[in-house]
């Protein structure tokens, strides 16, 4: 079982569109808000990273959209990381209204380590092994 | 050559994140932009679509993040359908910084046409028509 | 002491701007966040108001901004309701930083009872006694 | 006539919520818009005055919100300046829908000059002067 996070929270009134359910590009916000809880899940701030100069650039998003999301709906993003080296970290997502337990949309992120320049490095050691430690445990 | 759509606008301020450049979930709103605009460019507004009770509902998103857009560039969206049938669109996006030309990003979204309460049905004719006569011209 | 709700979250990613704070426009977001948990503080959803048929229009929306907030700060939003009747609602808003316990901003909406048709009615009864009843207790 | 600068677009389906209009806080973000084309109307780029270190961080915003904007609507903002010195600007938006040329909204916002760790700074010689002279010319 890979290591999960849970990331719990109601969907908001601005995240709705004229079609009265959470407007598609919202799943990617709530995605960007599994990986924050990941980090701390493992044992360290993504704000820390950045800090450190090592920015996770997106390179690829995708969703499916199974069922709608509406307002004030109880929303649980589950993440994990599906692959993960030196330069890159692929996460993967579920997306679920906690009231009627149906999955609301699938997803995954693919993410590679930028200095603040945008040229490609290596993620910092210490953020690396934390993520390595719940995911390839010895 | 398919029929192609264009939709130009600078990116705005608060499209961009703390990494200075713009927040990957707002390329999904650049697609949907393109949308709007390939609606018009064959004869008609989505808006009208709504309204005669055909909602197209996002089934899928894929987004290949190349090169970061940031504040104020001028952004250009390239639009075309890949396929399409009474229940199904599937748009493909090219996205590009008009002034250096180079791509920032590609993607595609997978519609499918659903009534007022969610239920899927087909495409009304008339807009069916118009998307068919520059798609698949006879 | 009037009746306040509080809501607590972090500022997400998403929320920041190339400044490096969160963009100015999310906190007006945050205002209405407190509002969907004031309402549920005086015992009901404002989801079954709509559904009722009343929408609360916002007719004003004011923010002074005292200090930024960042990206993974702990947010609090404390709201209460300053003046209320069938017709109109205002709400005041202080947004704190849980962390620094420092203001970030202060503001207040006004919100105008509306049919589905955008036409101006009355607050139905029974959401207005529950408000009333917090604020103007016997 | 103080000068003024002139926005115009499209409302995008991403701006409406579920009431079916946009939403509230959307006006900020086109306010910004507005504040970007005035500057360029008077001769410069404001990512230009932040990359020579000053940023214009928002003190104060206002909004009253006369009629509502829908998906699709052209709309025009119309910016001016109103009070202007060395450490903070003012300005004044109309948003207009052009159709129906009925205001939809008004607003201010209160600017102050920020170097990049937040502290108060005067606003670029280069940049005030072309501000200034447009709005108390000789």
């Amino acid at each position: 079982m890979p290591h999960t996070s849970e990331t719990r929270f109601r969907a908001r009134y601005s995240e709705t569109d004229k079609m009265g359910v959470v407007y598609y590009a919202n799943y990617l916000v709530w995605m960007e808000m599994g990986r924050t809880d990941y980090c701390k899940s493992v044992g360290f701030d993504y704000r820390d990273m950045e800090r450190d100069g090592a920015n996770m650039a997106v390179a690829e998003a995708t969703c499916r959209y199974v069922s709608p999301a509406r307002y004030d709906d109880e929303i649980l993003v589950s993440t994990r990381v599906e692959r993960l080296n030196r330069r890159l970290i692929t996460f993967v997502y579920v997306i679920t209204n906690t009231q009627t337990n149906s999955v609301l949309a699938e997803g995954h992120t693919v993410h590679i380590a930028m200095d603040k320049d945008g040229k490609a490095r290596s993620i910092p050691d210490r953020y690396l092994e934390l993520m390595k430690r719940v995911n390839f445990p010895d």
